[in-house]
């Protein structure tokens, strides 16, 4: 991904991009496909960006394999607004939700959920860094989703089995995961990921979501959190953050052109063993606090 | 600000752009200050990105000559997500806000703040495209807020006066004309504008906001829209669109050392006077649709 005189960015978020990527957005950036004007300068309703928001939406259905009933958004407020987003766009349903809290992340994320509904907590908070025995979660049957994040990017714990939820819509955070696994679309509501861990830049945030769940937003939602209302106008309802659509788009050709999710799977699950060999092979010079079944991808 | 090989764009927004700022930008690209990493990957903690950011409110406080009892913050979501913010900031106070409907914008404007409170129409959205006469405007006594739009994007509306609301916090809707003319910020309550069609790339939108405002945000709104959390966590509390406030950052020290708000004024005044003379001139060729005391600038 990078080169000789690129330095390494281990950060989570905004995260490394790779380098061809940069490349091209530098090459075209005073003049993006010979129109004399750079891609920030041009409208939102513009050919040049309904291509580039097209392209976008439809590598994300072939890459992940998003079946037709869902629908691909794009939208602003990070994966925190995401949070409030949800809450307001799915838990009118009911007025209550589920959440598994496994670390950082799902843990604001359920502060958020409260200020919308009841929020049922599944299991206590793990003392450890680790996801509870499936068998010991509590569902709550009036529940409008079932929330958890797949992965934990402060804290490390990483789902490697998809909750079960006995029909209750699945709400998926996959910020810091997202195309780096296979994933079974249609055993979620709604999948979302900020794009800035491992798609592109900061202010987008993808969100794959069910058909059937769009159009129960409360009244309170502001018009820019409605999933209804953003789909029907092909996320372009108002101004996006046109260049990280942009940006994300050229991402995802790359990790196309690179081999797809099956190759990002390889390259993930090869980082994180020379990261976890490393520290087990240390003699406890560096000890890993993450339960094993929940840590190497 | 062009060049001969650049495109004119007309469009509002996303808008043109200073070909120093975007030249700038392309240099810099790969590597931000020798640091081998875009800016695009840096985190929005790093000591290079907190430069960007204080720098950037330093030069809009500059600028506008910004009294220091007032914020300035950048949130996700843009204008319209404005238009809710507002008012789950500011409505739950008294439940009710007044609005100034002049155009479509703050008809929007209006229509989501009706999802927050009950609002007041200070007068009849006007037939022809003009201001009605303040004599007229009906204000509530119990109003949180009076709210308008300085310059109509779409409509071609333009306040030429500042609305006296009796003490009640103004609210103004900026997007489209901020930075081109002086402003006593000290007459308003909040000034936000959309960067996109001023003074950067889409993606993030200003809030400049009188502090004793702040703190009053409704239970149901989003931690994202928070003016209060926002303001308190310098607008880094979650990832920000790192890129749009970088490139502003460019554009607003373009605008300085191009002579400031002052200059801006003149050239904007130069390009409409071009315009408004071109119509006027034309033998009913062409037709101002615009009342003359809220036209040309």
């Amino acid at each position: 991904m990078g080169s000789s005189h690129s330095a390494l960015n281990f950060g989570a978020g905004p995260a490394k991009l790779p380098r061809s990527v940069l490349v091209e957005v530098q090459n075209e950036f005073l003049s993006y496909k010979d129109s004399g004007m750079s891609l920030i300068e041009m409208s939102h309703r513009s050919k040049e960006y309904d291509a580039i928001n097209n392209s976008a939406q439809q590598l994300i259905r072939e890459l992940l394999n998003v079946p037709s009933n869902y629908k691909i958004i794009f939208m602003q407020g990070g994966g925190l607004g995401c949070f409030s987003a949800i809450c307001m766009n799915l838990m009118g349903r009911t007025g209550e939700a589920d959440y598994l809290v496994t670390g950082t992340w799902s843990h604001i994320a359920a502060k958020e959920a409260a200020k919308y509904g009841k929020v049922n907590m599944v299991f206590p908070r793990p003392e450890n860094r680790s996801i509870p025995d499936p068998s010991t979660w509590k569902l709550s049957e009036n529940a409008s989703f079932v929330y958890y994040c797949d992965n934990e990017t402060v804290d490390g714990v990483e789902f490697h089995f998809v909750p079960e939820t006995n029909g209750v819509p699945l709400v998926a955070d996959m910020s810091s995961n997202i195309m780096t696994k296979k994933v079974d679309v249609s055993k979620y509501g709604i999948i979302f990921a900020g794009a800035q861990k491992n798609i592109g830049p900061s202010g987008t945030v993808v969100v794959i979501v069910r058909e059937d769940l769009l159009g129960n937003a409360m009244k309170t939602c502001p018009t820019v959190f409605d999933f209804a209302h953003i789909s029907k106008n092909n996320s372009v309802h108002h101004t996006p953050t046109t260049f990280a659509v942009y940006v994300m788009e050229k991402v995802l050709q790359w990790i196309k052109t690179s081999g797809g999710v099956d190759k990002m799977a390889e390259n993930s699950h090869q980082k994180s063993t020379l990261l976890y060999d490393a520290i087990n092979n240390s003699n406890n010079f560096y000890v890993c606090p993450i339960e094993e079944s929940c840590g190497v991808g």
